[in-house]
C-alpha cells in the first residue's frame, strides 16, 4: 500500500546540481486518522532537503499528502513512512522531516527523522 | 513508591529501529504539591528521546503524570525521578527531560536532566 | 457543600467606598476534575469587580480556588457557582468572571458570567 | 441531508437559566472539501452563545463537526448551515458563529453569522 | 478603463439572503505601481461586506486585483476605485475596504473607505 | 503623611488649554512594600489625563513615585492615594490611573480608578 | 517660526470628496530635542484624517517633520503645534494625531490631540 | 538574458578590507511570476555577505530585483540565479542567500544557497 | 559587607549527585540603587547551574536578592559579586549568571558572568 | 575628525579583571545622516564585549553616539568607525558591534563587525 501512495510524487530536474543548496517546504495542513480511536489528527510537516539530480514538484507533494486524509496511522510511523517515500522518489543528498502534531489529551508530539545519502 | 508509579507507563514496539529518529512530547498540564508548604505547583514537562526497541504510549504517559497531582515533591527531585522512570520502562537510546515550573515568589525555575545509553 | 467552600473567602474594608473603581484579579492556575471522565481540567479565572463596602482578600481567594482541585464539576457550573460565592461574600457593585479553560479534544471553552447589584 | 448531520448534536440542561451568561467554544480543527476543486479546506469555528434551557455537549459538537470532513461545501454556506443546526438543537438566546478559513490562492476568508431569539 | 477592470469580477447567488451576515476577505499580496516614481507599491486589502443577493467569487477577485500589477495609481485613488468596482458588481448591503500599504520613506499609509446601501 | 509625598509633584502651564487633548504616561518601574508580609511589590502605573490649566512635570512624577519604594501599602489603597495626589496637584479635566501589579502567589492584580472634574 | 515650518507641507486634490473616507499615516522616525536637557527625543507620529478638498502629500510631510530634528520642543507642545500646522494646510473634516515618545527616565509618554471641522 | 539583468547591479569600494565583517540585507518585497501558471509569486530575499574589495550599492540591488517583476522563474532557479549574479558582480569572501516565498496551495517554500570564495 | 549578605543564602542536599543536570532560576524582580545618581535600577537575574553536593534553596535566594534593594552598586560589580556569593555558598560544578537591566538613558545593559569548578 | 569624536568616550576600572565576563549594551536610538541624500538614518547599535582593564562608561557612550546626529556617513563605514573608536579607548579582550538600520526603499540592512585582542 505504501508503494501506491508514493506513485503520486513527481520530480523535476535540478538545474544547479553543482551547488549544495537547501530547499525547505512547510505543509501546515496535514491530516490523517488515529488507527486506535478513529479520531482525526492534524499536523505540520516540514521537509528540509539538499537535492541531488531531482527536486520535488510541489503540487504532487500536496496531492501525495492528501492521500493520508482518511488513512489510519500512528504519529511515529507516518513520519518515517513519508520520509521513506520522499527518499525513494527524490533521492536527495540529505533530507530531514519534522512532523509537529496538534495537542491530544493536552499533549503535543513532534517526530523528527532524517536521511543522508551514503551513510 | 517510585516503582508503583512507573507501572502505569506502557510502550509499543518501535517500527523503525534501524533509524535514529527523535520524538518530542510536551505535557503542559503537570501539577504536583510542594512538600514544604502544601501549595500546588504547575509546570510543563518536555521529553525529547530517540527510541531503541520501544516507544512510549502517550495515554499511559498522561495517566502516569496525573499520579503526581497530590504528591508532595520538590522540583529538582520530581524531574530526576520521572527521568528515571522513563528510562527504566522505555530504555531509549537518549532522552532529555525539561521541566519548566511556573513562578513562585516571583521566581521561575526550570530543571533539565538527560540520559544516554552506554554512557 | 457549596456553602462550605465559600467560608474560606475573606474580605477587608474598602477604604475608598466613595469612588467607583475597578479591581481585576487573574488566577491562571485553576484546576478541577471532569465529573464525567475523572480527567483534570485546567483554566484561568479572571475576576473584574467594583467594590462596595468590602474587597476580597487575595490569599483567601487563592485558598478558596484550591478547594476545587479534586472536585468534579462541569465548566458551565463551576463558573456560575464561583460567581455566586463571590457575590455572597464580597457583595460588590458589579462583578464579571471569565473562566478560560484549556483545550479538550482540540476544543477550547470560555465561560463568562456577571452580576450587577440592584438589577 | 442537513437534518441527518444535526442529529449528532446533544445538549444538557442549563443549571443557571436565571442568569444571562456566555459560553465561547473555539474549534480550530474544522475541515471540509471544496465542492468545486475537491481540495480540502481548513478553518477555525468559534461559537459564542447565551444558553436558554439547554447547553451544547462538547463531545457531540466535535463529532458533529467531523461529519463535514469529506463533505463538499462552500465557506459561506457551511457557516450558515452549521448556525442553523446549532439554533435548531440548542435554541439559545443568542449565538454568533465566526468561521475563519486558512488562505486559498493567497486570500484568507472569514464568515460571521448570528442569531438572536425573538428577532 | 476602470470599467474594463471590473468586468473580471464574478459573483454567485447568496444562499442565505434572509440573514444579515458578514464575509471578510483579506488579500495580502496586492501590488501596483506609483504613478510618480514608477516604483512598485505593496499592500494588504481587506474587504468586509454583508451580501444582498450576490457574493463575490474569490478566484475572480484575485484575478481582478492582479490587473493592478503594472497599473500606476495613488494609494487614495486605488482604494476608492476598487471600492466602486466592488459595489458596482456585488451590490452588497454594506462594505468596508481597508488598504494597508507597506512603508515608503519610512512612512506607513492605510486608507479606509466604506459604502452602505440606501444611504 | 499623604500630603508630604504630594509636595514632590510639580506642574507646568498647559500651553493649549483651549483644546481637549490627552496625555498618557506609563511608569513601569513602580515598587512598594506589602504592609502585611514586608515583601516588595512591583507594578506598572499608567496615567491618562486631559489637562486643564496645568500639566504634570515628568521628572517630579518619577521622584514622587520613588518615595513609595520602602512604603508599606496595599494595592487598592496605593492606587486611590496616588490618584488623589495627582488630582490635588494637577487638577485635570479627567484622569484615569491603571495600576497593574506583578503576580503574587500566582495571582495578578490590576486596580483602575478615575476622576472627572465637575462630577 | 511655526509658520515657516508649515510652508513645507504640500497637498493634492482629493479625487473622492463625495465619500467620507479615512487616511492613516504612521511616521515612526520622528526626532526632536528636549529644550531643557538638550537630549534628543524620539517618537512615532500617527495622523488619522478624513480629507475635505485636499490630501496631504506624503513626501512633503516627511520633509516637514525632519525640520524638528534639531528643534527644542516639549512633548505636549510639539504635538499640538504639528496638529495646528496640519489643520491650517490640509483643512480636513477630522484629524487625530497620536504622538508616542520613547522612554525617558523609565517613563513612556503618549500625547493625543484631535480637530473636527465645524466644532 | 541572465547577464543583462546583472548589469543593473552597482558596487562601491569597501573601506575596511582588512576586517572580516558581515553585511545583511533583507528585501521583503520581491515578486516574480510562476512560469507554469502565470500567477505572481511573492517572497523575502535575505543576503548575508562578507565583502572583499567591493560592497553592493543598495539602490542598484533594489532596481536589479525589480527586473524580476514580470519574469517567469521557478523558486529554486531564481534563488540560484540571483546568487550567481551577486557573486559575479560583488565577488564577496562569502555570501548566503535565503529566499522565503509566501504560501502556494497552503505550502510555504524557502530556498537557501551559499558561496564561499576559494572553495 | 559582601560576606554579610551571603549569610542569607541556604542550600539543601542534592539527591541526584551522580547525574549532571541543570537548574535554571529566573528572578525578574531585582532592584538596587545607582551609586552615582541614587536612582533605582531594575533587572532580571538568571542563574543556570549544575549542582555538585548542594542545591540553592529558592526562598533564601529571594531574601538574599532583596538585600540589594537599597544598596548602591554598579551593574558590572553587582553581577560579579552575586556570582561570587553563589559560588561560595553552593559550590556548583558550573554556574552562569545573566543580569539584564532595564533601559537607562535609552540604553539597555546585560552582564553575563560564569564559573566552572576546577578551571 | 574621527579622533575628535572618540575623545568623548570615558572608561572606569574593571573591578573583576581576573574573570572573562561579557557586557552587552544596546542603544536603540542611533541616528545619522545619509551622505548621498541628506536624509536621516536610524538604527540600533549593540555592543557585546569582554573587558580587559577598563569598562565603558555608559553616559559617555551615549554622548559619543549623539555626535553622529548630523554627521553624513554610510552604514558600512559608520559601523567600522565606531568599532575602531571603541577598541582604541576601551581596549577590550573581544568586542562585537551589530548595527541594525531601519528600512530604506523597503530594504533593511544590518552590519556586524568584531575585534579580538591578539589576533
Amino acid at each position: 500500500m505504501n508503494g501506491e501512495f508514493r506513485e503520486t510524487l513527481e520530480t523535476f530536474e535540478n538545474q544547479y546540481p553543482g551547488r549544495d543548496y537547501t530547499i525547505e517546504i512547510v505543509c501546515p495542513e496535514f491530516t490523517s486518522v488515529c488507527p486506535k480511536t478513529g479520531q482525526p489528527d492534524f499536523g505540520t510537516l516540514s521537509f528540509t532537503y539538499v537535492p541531488e539530480a531531482r527536486c520535488i514538484e510541489l503540487k504532487s507533494l500536496k496531492l501525495y499528502l492528501q492521500q493520508f486524509r482518511n488513512e489510519g496511522v500512528f504519529y511515529e510511523n507516518v513520519t518515517n513512512r513519508i520520509l521513506d517515500d520522499f527518499v525513494a522518489v527524490v533521492a536527495p543528498r540529505r533530507v530531514r522531516l519534522v512532523a509537529a502534531f496538534t495537542a491530544r489529551g493536552g499533549i503535543v508530539t513532534t517526530v523528527t527523522a532524517q536521511f543522508e545519502a551514503g551513510r
